[in-house]
């Protein structure tokens, strides 16, 4: 079990992840990186509208004051 | 009785809570570990509508500054 | 008479308070704990909507940012 | 005359003062106390709705960041 | 002319402003005071609404935060 | 060809610039001097609504946490 | 593969990005130059809406603090 919060972005590393942004915005993708900040690297990443793939992005960058949560 | 604030927290360590995000977002779940920031780590945890679970997460990282109060 | 905001503060511990948050968001209580962020914890705590009671919390911390007022 | 901001809140010690918050919220009330994060507090103080009270408070504390503007 | 932003409002000071405030409100009147946070103190102040006089406040502080423009 | 963000600035000083602020607001005028928080003066400036001039503002301070973005 | 969410900005010096803005201002443009608050400097930038080119803005600055991600 994680003791402490960045300890989930560690296990989470290479896994899918969805992330929920300020704004409603709903991003799916691979985590490959990120920072103190909670800056966030997703590769093979899509925005989703109603739980379905909208957008495709490729490789994402996500500043990390956008970020309501993420799930692993 | 918590005489500081973070002193809830730590009592509300592996017992459920409800969190109300910014947005008017609400989350359930169990708390597994938070920091000074209020980054919050919940397990099992599922998105509300109207009282119901709306989206089950699973484990999932709440960004400090999205929280607006933690119930225990 | 208060002569620094947070005396009012250390004067309302035990008592009932009423905040009002960021988003509209009305929360009566007893005020158990706070620091100097404005963390508060409060204790018998409830949202009011059109002043009366909606959702009873139990013990509930809020995050200071949130906090638009506190009266006593 | 005021030559710094701060100086127009130590003549409104004690007078009345009509404050705007973010959210479009106005209150009118006495002014006790503020601290420089422009933290204020405020005895009876009302919640006013179209130029007219509509909740009363009693003593009151906005939090700095909620400000918008002071009258005096 | 002004080399840097504040010299602006050094040359300011005893003339009418115009100000645009986060959540569009305007506000018109003399400059008086302001700080590095641009916390300004204006007399003569009023709020305008579609471009008329609405509120008259006299004197008034407003936060820095708030401001989005000042015009001279 | 700019390096770093602010040599576009450097470069655009004197010449007309358009602004993006928050709350969807957008400027024209002359690029007069800015600081390192973005904080811009611009001269001869005119707020635009669909793409035309609505108001005539002569010179102005914009605090640089408005500015969503800068074209030359 | 980025082991630090800048890298990926270093990577796409001189490609094209797309950025999703705060506000659901969407802008495409080739990446010439950022910085640590991941201000961003774009040529041959255009507004997009409902994924067109609406505005076309040549070189443009962006605030970091308006950016939600970037992705190329």
């Amino acid at each position: 079990m994680a003791n402490r919060p960045f300890d989930m972005l560690n296990e989470a590393i290479g896994k899918e992840v969805l992330l929920l942004l300020k704004g409603d915005v709903s991003i799916r993708g691979t985590l490959k990186a990120f920072d103190v900040h909670l800056n966030l690297v997703l590769d093979n990443a899509e925005k989703l509208e109603n739980g379905e793939a909208k957008t495709k992005y490729g490789k994402l960058m996500v500043r990390g004051d956008s970020v309501v949560l993420i799930s692993s």
